[in-house]
């Protein structure tokens, strides 16, 4: 069947059944909001209790866009003809009209913690809870948390391959983050059973003007030497949490007491929209200044000013690729984090597609 | 041949033998017009006596849209290279060039009435004038009319749906003239030869916000309670009049004396552009101030505004049709009027091709 | 393989091995400039020396565009990760990286001179120096230079066809240079070895306002007859140049004495970008006033003005030909300049596909 093949060739890009980040709480605050996600057109709102309903963006009766609709009572209403859809993708309520007949939509899967609202875009019966990334810091009262969301069009993978090589930093990043040492830096990069790690470290070194924001944030000064360290982790489906930091020269580094370092994790959800285009929630969680809202502005401020430098990069190296559909890129030592990252999708999107076949052969 | 197999093709889509509102005088004043109809490029130029061509907007020398030209003594002036055209798409004249031999490019017929220029964009051979539609309304002193054009990206078909379900003036137009009476008033549709006729009565409701300006206008008290009626009429190729207005309570609605009513015809000349987009001229003829030139403006301004809140919804809805092509969509009762006119548009196609069959066989 | 079939294909369209304009020394000056020519994309830079160096603007490690990086030391420094190009397509160096290995890039010809950076995009081994089109004007003092330069979205050959019929010059240019007399003014063309000229005189007109202009530049009165002459020669690949000028009436004509006339050369370099656009380098040498830098402003700015008015035409002819592909245009007297450009295009495209295929058999 249509839907069936199309399912399967769509699957081929990125793992189906896992959490994605599909928006913020503020995001759905009094309307519904319409995003695509893994390719699917989803309307995302607030059903009763407060709970997040996800369905199809595609009111089953004329195929108007139910995100232009609003929400009544805990179900939403098509702002084309006044049908009344539930959470679940049932049609409630139509003035003069039978509709307990009417054909379901799909429904999906949501999850709101740690700040997001989730979902499952995949096979509905295979939803596991269990399977939600684990964020200790959006849970302790001893971290701090600020981000943001850019819509960017280039296939979400490059993206990945762009956190775990932060040899860019050096070129893209060049007045704020970026310093020569870090290329010089050797990375290592090393693979557990739920996550890729590359890691580099640089010693002695000026902090840059992030970091010296970041010193001077955490009460530190801001002239002298530094041990510096980035530590980027990938887990599926496509998370990226770099644990980034400087501290005090010759105190340990990563490992140094907390009154002398300013640590934080880089914290990436990155939510494939089509092929060629990606949401990216970016944030910083940090345990300096955690009481101190404004400094959280400031990074906020300082950060997506550093992630839009990437924007232009990405999408033209994304039209690039395009032009040039049969051309191999190198695979460096710089590039291990995000080539094992990509081995780690395939993996995920192989296996749900043998398990595919399995069910539909059944 | 290649051109026959696209006619064919594009036959599928929309009538062609029949009169479509191509543009209205103004638009063609003191220079030719350009304007895509049913697939085909046309230029609308005022030939000698002031008669009305349409003929392809391709110069047959180099290709230049000879809408970028100019009209001259009646013909019209290729602004490339100066080829002249006549109405009938024969070359006339080109200093220093023998344009005898030069094959002529398709014309086709227009009628300029009602205050419209109307064209036949298929078989010439088969013109008839008799088939234009006639609107009692545009030739009696007894009517004022005032209306608008808007360019629309969808299928033509989505526009007669929109027209022949009122159900949605409840949520797009809530602020204007929907009422949560209209969904809950059930509509009787039926066809007659020529006709498909959905209506709905609301009886002893408040006037919304545009009826209690045609109420002033009218005379009429605007804060008693009203007996409202819509009569949609779809007719070939693509027109939707719909009866509407509002008589005080108990006077007999509809029927009721002129005195006591505020009546008018929402006037809908929906003509193809390309398979996902239209020409929209919409409009209003009423019975009530037809004196009142001021009246025109406003109520044209309202309804403007009306209509302009159809657009994001039809080309949304079009975006997720194409979006998901499979899909089938539900036919309630209230759509029986969009079904049927549907159905109507398929069979003049239908005798269309079938006649076109047995040209092309013999 | 799939490359050289593109090759191939992309032949059809445009000489190859020929020299191109590709840019002015101002556009490369302290930064690199990515720039689409016939199909490449190309990055120009500055390398040691001050030569102009021509690579594809593609970086081999991860395909992001080259030209968003900067020079360094002669060399162009990937702005994503620091991978160091090159003038001749190599790896040069990368921080931690042994780069000897990495397969080079394309690298192009390049050649300044004239006020210009050519380029030869097409086979390196065949590149021949001798094959530079000569400026004789760009070289001497008795002229001096203006111009600029205009992306079009239209196939070149529709440019080069332009500017091989002036008879558009009295309906795109009517009130700069266009005049009645042009197109009552039969044209001679013929053909030389490397040429085709075609070319139009008109005895005892007056002039129009830009030769007005260029009469008072040359110190000569504007308000009395002059003889006009345009002399339009088409040279491969797709450069035209087209002596035009007025001299008083009587004089000689083209022949008359520099003290009697107002000459110049329209200079028109014509770079394909894509199949339906190109990069028209457009500009006027002129022997008269040549020390005048303020004249030269005053006809860089009219001219430009005058090419703007040719924009819409060529872009909504080229759109044209593309709605109605397999329509045959009609080849007048006027169009011979044209026709029998394309023709010599034609033949250097084949020559050049048939000793691709006798190499590519070997």
């Amino acid at each position: 069947m249509n839907t069936k093949v199309k399912d399967v060739a769509t699957a081929a890009l990125w793992p189906r059944n896992a959490w994605y980040v599909a928006c913020t709480p503020d995001e759905i605050e009094g309307k519904p909001l319409g995003r695509m996600i893994c390719g699917e057109r989803m309307v995302f709102f607030r059903a009763e209790g407060g709970k997040v309903a996800a369905i199809e963006d595609f009111c089953p009766h004329r195929g108007a866009p139910l995100s232009l609709g609003f929400v009544r009572d805990g179900n939403l209403v098509c702002g084309y003809h006044g049908l009344v859809m539930g959470c679940s993708g049932h049609a409630i309520d139509m003035p003069g009209q039978k509709v307990k007949g009417f054909p379901p939509i799909k429904s999906f899967a949501t999850i709101e913690r740690y700040g997001f609202i989730w979902v499952w875009p995949g096979d509905q019966e295979q939803v596991d809870p269990e399977k939600l990334h684990h964020l200790h810091w959006a849970e302790s009262e001893e971290w701090a948390y600020g981000g943001g969301l850019y819509h960017i069009k280039c296939d979400y993978r490059l993206m990945v391959d762009n956190l775990m090589d932060l040899t860019h930093e050096t070129y893209v990043h060049a007045s704020s983050i970026g310093q020569k040492e870090i290329d010089e830096a050797p990375v290592k990069t090393r693979a557990e059973p739920d996550e890729i790690i590359t890691s580099r470290t640089m010693e002695k070194v000026m902090a840059p003007p992030f970091w010296q924001l970041a010193l001077r944030g955490a009460g530190l000064p801001d002239d002298q030497l530094v041990d510096r360290w980035q530590i980027c982790r990938f887990s599926l489906p496509s998370h990226v949490m770099i644990e980034v930091g400087v501290a005090l020269e010759g105190q340990g580094g990563y490992e140094a007491d907390d009154a002398m370092k300013a640590a934080s994790i880089v914290v990436d959800f990155i939510t494939p929209e089509t092929e060629t285009s990606h949401h990216y929630f970016w944030g910083m969680a940090r345990r300096f200044g955690v009481d101190d809202p404004a400094l959280t502005d400031t990074i906020r401020e300082g950060q997506g000013k550093i992630f839009s430098e990437d924007l232009d990069m990405l999408e033209q190296q994304q039209n690039n690729l395009l032009l040039y559909p049969d051309r191999r890129l190198l695979k460096l030592n710089i590039d291990a984090g995000g080539v094992r990252s990509r081995m780690m999708i395939e993996r995920a999107i192989a296996e749900e597609n043998s398990s595919t076949q399995v069910t539909e052969a059944a």
